[in-house]
């Protein structure tokens, strides 16, 4: 009966956000076999890493899975060939013009959703022909819009700009921020932050701890003369926090952040100075669970909030 | 059966945002005869014009209102005493401890409602004995917490952290994003830039038209060196933030700000050197109406939305 769940054959509309160093086959099939979407994220992998974990994740589940594709990323059209030929059933774009490849994925009879933090990119990303809206709010862990649009004032409008479905992102860890999502009109779900914290992530153990310790205001949106990223606090982002202060250029930034600094922190392990991307939602949990239980949890609370909310009298 | 319908004696659990410059006792009263709850905006007020205010109030409605009392207001002792002389039913304090007035107004029958932006100052707040809490997030117009904190994000944290009931304001204009709140926990909500931009608001012509015609990314939180201010992108905003690029010190950025600015823009209509402060959300409207039409509007979408959203099939 739900869109979402039509559109990508799976019993849940919850969706895990694919993401740079977290979300490989273990995450991704397990995701998919408790009944969401497991999406790898190819942002962080070389072209034969990639399929790698297109095959382990088939060998993993029989689920639908999908694999995130950032439209920017330097080798596309490698990503683009394995994923055709391996017949990956999903794709969800980001971070780019999805004009370009959404035809030829779409001949593949592969599905298309689109990553937005705007009503303008939703409009375009409807018109190259997306199945669907990813909207993703200011809360968001990693890259974000310029705007700062926040997850409750971008999906309203996001739901009245187009008549494909809406998946919200940003801010979403339970079946309580599940249900506020599909009150402003979202059929579906993306969730990051918690499942980069699960039993199945490829994070690596010490940055899952730091996840669910987090606290209010523990992350900030920064690098927004790069392109604007969400990231916990810690000794490195301090370092650009006062940089940005003191009113650095562009190519001081980019020489401050150097490479391989995502795979350090998220990875690695690097709690200092590697760049931990993560969502403000990091502070409303506080376990590692596995994919199945926080399926199930966000599944059976939703259910159960929906039945509290319907029972309200005034 | 609505905690806060109760505590504040309202038919519908929509409240008013205090805001300086635009809720005088026009739209106080004309709020509290819609049958939510009309705030004055204390905080532009001299002594001698809010007890006017308070009184025109009184003399145009029957029903409960409220005053916002910014706590770091100069001549806070002297609105105090007007507010127990006068017997104001309501106090929604902010900015500020509420340690100190609390008690002062709770010995006079006075129900205070406290306003926060994290679950450190909600706690304080309750430990001082308010009588309910407002949970303001990032996307809110106006003075703004420092964490950056989402409604999507605050909301779910401050209804796990406090016993008394929660409102909840920022992002939110409509039955929908009304519907969220509540799907979040909160039993009411603050409404700030949807009646600013009503008939009754004082805000000059000129602003009100600026507000509905404001679309995404139209306004940004900025000074964060000294209080973050939520304000409407326009030639002053544009100082102020390539100043903040260059890594200006407070002193100067006081010194930029200067004496008057909100008054100057939100009430004399100066719109390119004047200070605007309005929430995210005004992208997500564009009408004036009268405060009664908003209020029935809302509360009529609202239980459609409920509706709507329980007839949701699985």
């Amino acid at each position: 009966m739900n869109r979402v769940c039509n559109l990508l054959g799976i019993k849940y509309p919850i969706i895990q956000a694919g993401m740079v160093w977290c979300s490989g086959w273990e995450l991704t099939s397990a995701v998919s076999n408790a009944g969401g979407l497991g999406i790898l994220g190819a942002g962080s992998m070389y072209p034969d890493v990639l399929k790698h974990h297109i095959l382990q994740t088939k060998l993993n589940t029989n689920r639908p899975f999908a694999v995130n594709l950032p439209l920017l990323y330097p080798d596309i059209d490698q990503h683009i060939e394995t994923i055709i030929k391996e017949k990956v059933p999903i794709v969800f774009t980001s971070a780019g013009n999805p004009s370009i490849w959404t035809a030829i994925l779409k001949a593949e009879g592969i599905k298309v959703v689109h990553v937005i933090a705007n009503s303008k990119f939703a409009l375009k990303a409807m018109d190259a022909g997306v199945d669907a809206i990813v909207a993703e709010g200011f809360e968001a862990g990693g890259h974000n819009g310029k705007e700062e649009t926040t997850t409750l004032c971008l999906v309203p409008k996001i739901v009245e700009s187009v008549n494909i479905p809406v998946i919200a992102a940003g801010g979403i860890s339970s079946g309580k921020s599940m249900l506020a999502a599909f009150a402003l009109g979202a059929e579906g779900v993306q969730i990051g932050s918690r499942f980069a914290a699960s039993k199945e992530s490829s994070a690596h153990d010490a940055f899952k701890q730091k996840i669910i310790d987090a606290k209010e205001g523990y992350t900030k949106l920064t690098m927004k003369s790069l392109m604007p990223v969400r990231l916990l606090k810690n000794e490195f982002a301090h370092q650009v926090f006062e940089a940005e202060n003191k009113g650095i250029g562009k190519d001081e930034l980019l020489e401050l952040l150097g490479k391989g600094r995502a795979k350090r922190g998220m990875f690695e392990g690097d709690l200092i100075n590697g760049e931990l991307e993560i969502g403000q939602v990091s502070a409303n949990f506080d376990q590692i669970l596995s994919a199945k239980e926080i399926v199930d949890e966000i599944w059976r609370d939703f259910l159960f909030e929906k039945e509290q909310l319907n029972q309200l009298k005034f």
